[in-house]
């Protein structure tokens, strides 16, 4: 039976501009995780966060991750974790947001001060962390305190955690996140969890995500002399590094994006005829694509491929040289030791273990070809697995009957290319489905300059968050 | 006949601690070229030049350059020119140095202060322009002063130009040049050039450097997308510029060295039975390769074929890539822009703009046979010719006595892989035989920290430097 959310829909809209006043004062604190000397603003923003969910009736903890590793006498910013409900007859959701955000400075090129929030007369409200990810964040508040002022009980426990160095690899979150979901622990009782940290596809339709690539990202190390040389002085008369690196890295990928490795290709899931019904369906064009790439240079002509290609299948990026000559003007250097960095999105079935065993053979066979007096060394830097949760599981199809019920459509589910590391640490911990669910959109420029969240998607947002709590508590189990 | 040059000799013996506190006051003024902010240490240095050549009895002069070209209100380091001598029945010598130094800081590694000569138990004086190029250019300074406590005359005309922004491109000097070598101009009665800038090949035998290769830089940009992109969000689906730069300067050279552009090879001058015979008389090893390398990963197994490969043979260096990621790290992006850096070290008788269309025609065939829709600009960054002179001239025969007379040996004739570019300006400007005369030892460290310059090299160079004034005045034209 759907709920009735009239009353919860029309308090939001009452609240409206208190919702954007929230949001107006978290922009204003500059919580920029990867700059030590903001990390006071980062801890008053995790205090702003703990008083706005006191009011609100929450129980609140700001749990301390200690020391930050590498760094002398910087404690990282604590992990907000909150409960409001403890009802043992309703379902437990645990969401999950951050509350730092990217560096920003009005001479990167932003038209308006980073840390103000600016509304323009469209209503994209600018300001740093406003859809990355404070609006969200504020999202599941701001649903709290719709009910609250509305009278109406929140139909599910809802757990909260915000952690506050996300922009800067989430230090210390894994471990924290393993022991609050085994027993005993904050997160022991949540039924399924909920992001609202990524964005949808375009601008108009919403979208689940269900899917993401993994990521393993890999060094290749060639060092020759013992120092840097003077290429007029030694040119010719040595082995140099930065040949054999350029031979290397040029066997790893072709401009059509097939990569050469063997065994890559062989790892990847077949395409099944139901997947393949999916990438027709989803509201996206060609020219959205040109439009984010800025140019037209995909490799594919139609949409479908090139979806299947961002979500389904692998790519191969060459990211840079470390070690030789990088800035402007001309410098004419031999480089001593040179490391090319490239990266492999992974995709269902590829084994991150199988994957690099094929990389260092192949790397180390197409060096050997070379016969140079160099020495090569290929490492794997860091790798973090594909995710794939099931589109069919109650908690996306409670959030796409709240998608339906606040936008009046069915949301496409999508899958994205990049990663979010944090979606597989709560899967895996809790056992429990885990739903991404996108309030901003593709034009939000997260990260980037000018970043901003429209008005719409904030407040229709919000509902759509409490809309998604009253399906979620409804839904069958199974 | 040659020259009497024992009372010479015994003066510059007599005077060494005064030339070594010469240096010692050249080397505590920090004229760092490089550097705006070091610009009136650079003006200061020209006029210690100016009074210690006046007080010699040279006429001199410190010549402006205007305002340096793309600076606000910065004026270049004047050119400080001197005669000493005007009879016109001598030969007329021309001398070139510079006063400026490379930067140094003690924090860059210096075991002294980098502006305070240090001399060690081994007679090693460490300083910044300890031996580029202020001990040489103190060198001929010195020889006048033996002259003149030792009541001989100087037998030729000495012309001298030091200039101040050698290590910063010689800005406006080729102009200065060609005008006063032009008729009526200050070097327009020079019989020959002499340049003491560079270096013995190893550290006991002294050489004249007869030959330099040239240098022709290349950029390659290729560029797609609008801005970089994220290779999570867009791996797979566009083309990525740094795929096919690696694949296109993966074509230009090979792990031995051998350039694989098609004509370059062919413009080579081939190699004379003569020339063939100078390369096994060179005092040099592959043990003094491998520890100038650092390591030994030389292409070459014998040293008159690294010596060809350094000196007469042209040479490919890929030098890095601008716009790629270049940071220690991992950042997962598709730079939208990168461009590839590389030369050509050029030889006799290859012509500039004959490589030039060698170049640019395979790197755009390389390109085409990708198929990419980015877009490819070669282009060429800056082109310094090669030099050769002729060993068997007047004033090498003449430098040749000098060193037998001052050191006992005959020098090794020597040529190098790099380019110093004056020499030719000097040649072309003033139609004569130029000659460099070198100094320093191949341990010296210039433009490194720790740079030094032997006390037996500074001494028994000035005594070198005013034997080939002898010698010179003495040869046969012709």
């Amino acid at each position: 039976m759907a709920p009735n959310l009239d009353p919860y829909f029309k308090q939001v809209d009452k609240l409206s501009e208190s919702f954007i006043d929230r949001l107006r004062k978290a922009v204003a604190i500059p919580s920029v995780s990867a700059d030590d000397a903001r990390r006071q603003d980062v801890v008053k923003m995790s205090e702003f966060l703990v008083s706005e969910l006191q009011s609100l009736g929450a129980h609140v903890e700001s749990r301390p991750l200690g020391l930050q590793p590498g760094k002398k006498d910087l404690h990282l910013p604590p992990v907000i974790v909150a409960r409001h409900g403890s009802d043992p007859s309703k379902r437990t959701i645990l969401v999950y947001g951050h509350y730092d955000v990217q560096p920003a400075l009005k001479e990167d090129g932003w038209a308006t001060e980073p840390f103000t929030l600016s509304i323009d007369d469209k209503g994209r409200m600018y300001g740093r962390g406003s859809t990355d990810d404070k609006g969200p964040v504020l999202g599941w508040l701001n649903a709290i305190h719709a009910h609250r002022e509305a009278g109406i009980p929140l139909p599910v426990n809802l757990l909260m955690c915000f952690e506050g160095m996300e922009e800067y690899g989430s230090e210390g979150l894994d471990a924290f996140i393993e022991k609050e979901a085994a027993k005993g622990g904050f997160f022991a009782n949540a039924d399924a969890v909920c992001i609202s940290d990524n964005y949808w596809l375009g601008t108009q339709k919403p979208c689940l995500t269900y899917g993401l690539r993994g990521c393993n990202y890999y060094t290749i190390a060639i060092h020759g002399p013992g120092q840097d040389l003077h290429s007029g002085l030694f040119g010719g008369a040595t082995q140099e590094p930065m040949t054999d690196l350029t031979r290397v890295m040029a066997r790893l990928v072709d401009t059509a994006g097939q990569i050469q490795i063997p065994g890559i290709k062989e790892m990847v899931a077949p395409l099944t005829e139901e997947e393949k019904g999916i990438y027709g369906k989803i509201e996206y064009s060609m020219a959205n694509l040109h439009e984010s790439l800025g140019s037209e240079t995909g490799i594919f002509a139609d949409k479908e491929n090139t979806l299947m290609a961002r979500w389904r299948y692998p790519s191969l990026s060459i990211h840079g040289v470390e070690g030789a000559f990088s800035a402007p003007g001309a410098k004419t250097v031999i480089p001593a030791k040179v490391i090319g960095k490239f990266s492999i999105r992974t995709v269902p079935d590829m084994e991150s273990e199988k994957v690099d065993r094929c990389v260092f053979e192949y790397v180390k066979a197409e060096f050997a070809k070379l016969k140079s007096k160099n020495t090569l060394d290929v490492q794997l830097m860091h790798a973090g697995n594909w995710w794939v949760a099931s589109p069919k599981h109650w908690n996306y199809t409670a959030a796409g009957r709240a998608v339906e019920r606040v936008y009046g459509v069915q949301p496409d589910l999508t899958r994205e290319g990049g990663s979010i590391p944090v979606t597989l640490t709560f899967e895996k911990a809790t056992g429990k489905n885990v739903l991404l669910l996108p309030l901003g959109t593709s034009t939000d420029a997260a990260h980037s300059i000018n970043e901003k969240f429209d008005r719409r998607n904030y407040i229709e947002g919000t509902k759509l968050l409490g809309s998604y709590l009253h399906y979620v508590a409804e839904e069958e189990m199974g």
